[in-house]
């Protein structure tokens, strides 16, 4: 955060700062999706709506589990929220009381934390590396179990390591959290953003899991703060009674907008941006290796690459602080996703065109004095 | 809640539904918002923003209070929130520590007390009746302070009572809330809907003071989930940092929709509807007075009467169920607002036009066998 602030402020003194700490496509939303907001407005679909989202929105959602993943969801399990941050404080809300905990990955999404928090509970972090891929598995959710764990969390793909669990490890996790009566919580939103391996859901594995989405990644709806997630069906009316509560309705002509967001027009356009972020990936992984970041899985989603910098410094921040200040490049450190050897670790996000990775490239390599 | 499904289910079934029970202006949203909002959305205004909001808004907002209120605020100190309720669960995250209490009025809003609690807080809710004008004053916080009291929130005009607090009023509360270091919270939303009374803002009495504000009621922009805050200085750092971990930011479109809310143009469309809602009142109160309700002072703001009703029923809930049930009539009763005589009280919405409050009377007079 230091870090962008100060990126922020340099750019406005008019240096030139190439951007590789966004976590935001570059992309704008696409036009079918804009245009269905303007015509929403048109419309005067400007009021509340139901807590959980409107009904065609909840059944579009539901038919895209079905074409795209050949997975049933039933309509009435979808709670449309203001982005994935509702949906994340709703589900910490509704499950966690004070002094329960919930397990989850470090490296991970600070904010997570955050939500277990604000429900009164203890987010424990599970360190984990490149042996797992940078996820939990069974035996590290097994080892880290408590008599007051109430959930896990799971992120694929992850932020900040881009990489993913396969479908396998999840339902060995789910297994585990099921024999000890807990819940398991998986994040997707950043699903749809993969560049191998094997697409799947989790409401395709059983469906007593919270599954969280977003319209802010893969559908390119960010400043519209729109997500959703599927609920166990006894979980719902709990879920819905908090909605009201402190959401009243998720933003209106963002929900009318999304409806857009499935259609074969809208569909092809979001492949076209899969296919773009892949080629930024493939071109930016090996740069990043021969400069001596190393990575030693290759991250397959999200727009993320969380690498090891141990071999070029001692200490990421001062290291991210210093490629900013001296050469312009926005890169992330290390501690701004947890507790597991930040110092050894930084974040690049390719969300930003090929020319200027290049440059971002070019850029390390001279800090590095590699040029 | 239940009656609220009830009239909605009716409705579905074709049956005709006075709606008295509406929360919400029956008037979409002005023009000239809804058509910088699809401006916005053509110019890509689709990204994240600062967690804060836009600066523009934020010195629109500024600027508002100096334009209406001869009141300078500091831009720095506005907090653009996804709605009120985004605001009162920022203040709330950044007062309020577990075992700590807010005091508020009953009957209230009851979601404010949803807020406290969700920040580990005990909301408690001070009795308020006709002869204080359903408001708190001095003396009724003076008594029910205790050590555990962290703050004190005063919503004017109110939901549901429509009743104001006084310029003169409100310096009193400052005074012994800040006698006792706690925080005064000043719940602004249905600011710009007064019939009478002077027109003040709680900005002006003291810059130690939470103002809540929202773009929901006066402005019509219920379904864009947009509202603000003005923050004590010392407040803002905790604020924008938990709006960062909870929201990211409010919704972007309508951030630049509201923009257009304070020119000239939408404040003549904004004040025409103000006289349209007294106008309404005028009609509904002395209608309601011939027919049994009892309002001890005439509501002067929001949308909302709140009467007793005990000369007419023992029961507010099975009056209220009944009226709907034999005569389609929907009004709400007491029991949304507290435990503070609940049976005795139920609250009119006059969100829909004066044929139809007419209407709406015919049916309540026919339902108590007057007509």
């Amino acid at each position: 955060m230091e870090l962008l602030a100060r990126a922020r402020q340099l750019e406005s003194e008019g240096r030139s700062i190439i951007h590789m700490e966004v976590g935001e496509p570059d992309f704008p939303t696409p036009d079918p999706i804009v245009e269905a907001g303007r015509q929403a407005l048109m419309e005067d679909h400007t009021h509340y709506t139901p807590a959980m989202g409107i009904t065609e929105l909840r059944e579009a959602i539901a038919g895209h589990y079905a074409t795209r993943f050949g997975c049933r969801v039933d309509p009435q399990q979808v709670v449309v929220t203001p982005g994935s941050s509702g949906a994340l404080q709703l589900v910490m809300g509704v499950l966690v009381n004070p002094g329960e905990a919930v397990l989850m990955a470090d490296p991970g999404y600070p904010c997570n934390r955050h939500f277990v928090y604000l429900a009164g509970g203890d987010p424990v972090t599970v360190p984990v590396g490149p042996a797992t891929q940078y996820q939990l598995t069974a035996e590290l959710v097994e080892k880290a179990w408590t008599p007051n764990t109430k959930a896990v969390m799971l992120a694929t793909p992850s932020n900040p390591t881009g990489t993913l669990v396969s479908r396998q490890a999840m339902e060995e996790i789910h297994e585990v959290v099921k024999s000890r009566n807990g819940v398991l919580i998986i994040d997707e939103i950043y699903q749809g953003l993969v560049y191998g391996g094997e697409e799947f859901t989790a409401a395709s594995i059983a469906d007593d899991i919270f599954v969280i989405n977003s319209f802010s990644k893969y559908f390119g709806m960010t400043g519209w703060r729109l997500g959703w997630m599927i609920a166990p069906r006894e979980m719902v009316a709990a879920v819905d009674k908090l909605a009201q509560n402190i959401f009243l309705s998720p933003p209106t002509p963002s929900q009318h907008a999304a409806l857009a967001a499935f259609t074969e027009e809208t569909q092809q356009i979001l492949e076209s941006r899969r296919e773009a972020f892949r080629a930024r990936r493939d071109f930016l992984l090996p740069k990043l290796q021969e400069l001596g970041f190393e990575m030693a899985t290759e991250p397959q989603g999200a727009f993320y690459l969380y690498a090891n910098c141990s071999s070029l410094t001692g200490d990421s921040f001062d290291f991210a602080m210093r490629l900013l200040e001296e050469e312009g490049g926005a890169i992330t450190p290390g501690k701004d996703f947890g507790s597991n050897r930040p110092e050894q670790h930084v974040r690049f996000a390719y969300t930003t065109d090929i020319s200027k990775l290049e440059e971002g490239v070019k850029r390390i390599a001279r800090f590095l004095g590699r040029s």
